[in-house]
């Protein structure tokens, strides 16, 4: 980490500790490695970007509907996703000094050492990046906390803390699409907290072990259903309106650019502006082997550029794996696409299976070739199998069931806060009339997720007519948006404890307030006043506010 | 349970599933017996039950502030609050049928069997209610979930998932009161999840294993502070006005008696009336050792009567406790009473030691014959125990300094949710003017939970300047509050959908309508239709959701 970017993170965490937005976990015992609490100032913060991104993916449209999940669930959960099996890191251990360590950080350990060890067994490459000691073969140590659930020890009674919210999502598809009243194309949002036992947990709260989720699954039909029903599939090359309302003929890839261009619109309204987050779109051998395609939104940190969240295009990966390993069908009954499939003929229907077995021949040949980094050529008993399962899909098809395929993008609540954080954070230098220099620090957030909106004050406290007209105005805003009320110091004073707690406007009833009811509104970054009445005030906080 | 409130819980439990409030978690694997999801529905009300209880205990009040902790937090915690000792439930386990069971729930297990068995070691009255077996010997089970943190799975690295919220405020009670600008009296509150791994979970989603809990740790003097500072201490005898401003000058009797009426104003503004709820005021001899009252507030559930909520005194035992385990002090500085103090010649001094050495060996004698059931004296080394700790307490008085007493109201999301819900739950007999009989299911949600708001409706859809307006109210409507829009069935029909969501209000947009901008607003429980302007139903909504 350059050390500019260090000392600013430093500034910054030790803002976030003196004014009350996070602490360590347990510091009175001497702390938790990534387990961080956020303080009244912090839960603030977290409550309103949860909030923000619940009104803005679930009330605000009509097509996702919400789930608020155990953490604990069915253990077989997790062996269908594919956690219990690949959800890990390979750990090793040095035989001679016994530090465990990543298998894979090895040789970073190695290059950050002053005094680098030669390895003791000569001419080994993998050996003690700390005192050159042989090291124990790598083995897989699973990332997802264990519990046992119920009084009995046994294995069989083993279960996992969720390392991720989507899964309670799939799992509960069917139930949501039951008594919802939606139909694919929509989605179902989850927020909530999700446990990894990271090995290293680090930069600051940005990898923790215990951290808070937003992830929406938005189901849509396979391209196959949208061509059938509507004899096109609009793709990215059709230079579809994302900006419009969403569309029945769009295909996979137009779903996935939209909610790539929905999760910006939603990081510019809650204070991200685009020019300072980066689109990193994967490369075919990077992309798992169901996923399509998938996008990080990369965030310039302090520590260097991170994801801050992704949208995936993830097939019907997901609910193929819970069909699969609950034998519960996951499939929904699309009606129009019957009624629209009793249309055609036999042969129309052949030529359909036909053309479908071609495709997904050649995208599955080609995933795999990107993957190996040369070209496969599948053996005639695999051609059969792919040819098969693109029969079976395409009848099903044609009596209007199929497993929907799912956009999914997937934000952490801690790292948005911290880069809201990182964003808002200014050491301003300020110079008055008299020329004298004096450092403002202030967090620039936007209105939405600032933890207090409004701070009242009485520019004379002990006048007994401001004092009461300006907690009348108080007491009715603290039933609105949360509020502070300061008497304490002079005006200046109380101005920049506030733009230290980020409050982006400030009330001062004065003399004047007591005779026209008026009062002036300090705004946070142009530090500029103006006076308002009350409702003035109302209508542009509201619009402020609001998304 | 009678067979009446039975069928009433399980109608009840129909029509959540149906509608999309209460699912079993992880129901397509078969489930997971004490954990329960909350489906669209359902999650907004949860979402609304927090919002309100933060709006009421947080953002609405200028003396407490908020906390969000880790959920895995350093085990020694639970050292500390007694939780690794005693937080268990006795378990047996029939040496014959090997079924496990609380020791404590043997004999009703037994008093509810059909066929009663005989005990097969004859005389022997603790034996299997099941098949008469022979029974271990009850051993003590830790309700904790346990975990391992990082990764050696080793005894040092295991760490518990909290089984309350309360702890996390206790850690942090010194972070919060440096960083918060507060000073005692004042209050931190938590929301969040808790874990406790029950032997029987049941009674529907009320004893889960995994729930969620609201918290408020008030920390306020101790008496005999406020009364070195005032001269007196305001006590419930004095008849002190607990509906007005608080007062520095009260004891803890009636800080305890606030919180109470406080929670009761609560459940009542959230759709709770007075006359459901009992309050429960736990005899002497059920106090834990360290308190001095707790209250329940007990609600009548389907089930039977149940705790909804607790408020107890907890003197200063749980802060006392960390100051212990963790070695850091856990006092604050009031500089008021310091000054206070130093008015105070020796002799006032000397007096007020032994005044307070009387009274504490008065009510620890008490408390420990109430518990006893008989009277207790005390040894003189016992007396000279609390004699010499009184003095202590006093001198660091003397200087300003105390650990300060805790009252805790303590509430349950869930119970409460399922209290709100059984409250709301009608099947109403209707009639309609040709004597037809009907029934109406009805969810009569106070506004504040109520999970939609509003639904709106175009009386005749395919009429496009009606749809129009409609869409236009909805999408208005819709950035400000939980919304619904419906075209689907008579207009008899979508008012039924909305009852059974517990939908306060539906706006139907008519002809008239499109002349004039009114529409007719249809109040849930009344079913009584006003024709109201856009901003007349604005006014009225925010009126109802404010509080």
């Amino acid at each position: 980490m350059a050390e500019e970017s260090k000392s600013s993170l430093d500034a910054l965490s030790a803002l976030c500790k003196r004014r009350g937005f996070i602490y360590h976990s347990s510091e009175i015992y001497g702390g938790m490695p990534g387990f961080w609490d956020y303080g009244p100032l912090g839960c603030e913060l977290k409550a309103n970007v949860k909030q923000a991104w619940w009104q803005f993916t679930v009330r605000g449209r009509e097509d996702v509907a919400g789930l608020d999940a155990t953490i604990i669930m069915h253990p077989k959960i997790w062996k269908a996703s594919g956690h219990l099996d690949t959800f890990a890191d390979p750990m090793t251990m040095c035989k001679d000094c016994k530090k465990l360590m990543r298998a894979d950080q090895v040789k970073d350990i190695y290059a950050d050492q002053k005094k680098k060890p030669q390895p003791k067994v000569a001419g080994s490459d993998f050996f003690c990046p700390y005192c050159g000691g042989e090291l124990t073969e790598p083995k897989p140590f699973n990332l997802m906390f264990k519990t046992v659930v119920g009084p009995i020890d046994d294995p069989s009674n083993v279960a996992y803390l969720r390392p991720e919210t989507a899964q309670a999502i799939f799992a509960q598809f069917l139930n949501v699409t039951a008594t919802s009243r939606m139909a694919v194309p929509y989605g179902i949002a989850q927020m909530g907290k999700s446990f990894r036992n990271e090995v290293t947990p680090r930069n600051y709260t940005f990898r923790s072990r215990e951290f808070e989720q937003m992830e929406l699954e938005f189901f849509i039909r396979p391209d196959e259903a949208v061509e059938l029903q509507y004899g096109h599939v609009v793709t990215l090359a059709d230079n579809p309106d994302l900006n419009g309302p969403v569309q029945d003929d769009w295909g996979w890839e137009v779903w996935h650019k939209y909610w790539v261009e929905q999760r910006k619109k939603f990081l510019n309204a809650v204070g991200l502006p685009t020019e300072k987050f980066v689109e990193y779109w994967q490369k075919p051998d990077e992309l798992a082997h169901y996923a399509r395609a998938c996008v990080d939104i990369e965030y310039d940190f302090p520590f260097g550029r991170q994801e801050l969240e992704g949208i995936a295009a993830r097939s019907d990966f997901d609910l193929s794996q819970h069909q699969l390993h609950s034998k519960v069908p996951q499939t929904v009954f699309d009606d129009p696409l019957k009624q629209a499939c009793k249309k055609l003929t036999d042969d129309d229907k052949a030529a359909f299976i036909a053309k479908t077995q071609a495709e997904w021949l050649d995208w599955k040949q080609k995933a795999a070739s990107a993957k190996a980094g040369k070209e496969v050529v599948f053996s005639d008993e695999e051609k059969a199998d792919i040819a098969a399962k693109a029969k079976v899909f395409c009848e099903n098809l044609f009596d209007g069931k199929y497993v929907p395929h799912v956009i999914e993008p997937s934000a952490g609540v801690d790292r948005l806060m911290l880069a809201l954080l990182c964003e808002a954070y200014e050491e301003q230098k300020l110079t008055d009339e008299k020329g004298k220099e004096d450092i403002r620090t202030v967090l620039h957030f936007n209105p939405k997720v600032a933890p207090v909106k409004v701070a009242i004050f009485p520019l004379i406290k002990k006048d007994e007519a401001q004092y009461k007209l300006a907690r009348d105005i108080f007491t009715k805003l603290q039933k609105k948006v949360n509020c502070q009320w300061d008497v304490s110091g002079a005006i200046g004073r109380r101005y920049r404890r506030q733009d230290e707690a980020g409050t982006p406007w400030c009330i001062t009833v004065d003399e004047q307030s007591t005779k026209d009811g008026t009062f002036t509104v300090r705004e946070r970054d142009s530090m500029e006043q103006r006076r308002m009445s009350y409702g003035e005030f109302l209508a542009m906080m509201y619009e402020a506010l609001e998304f």
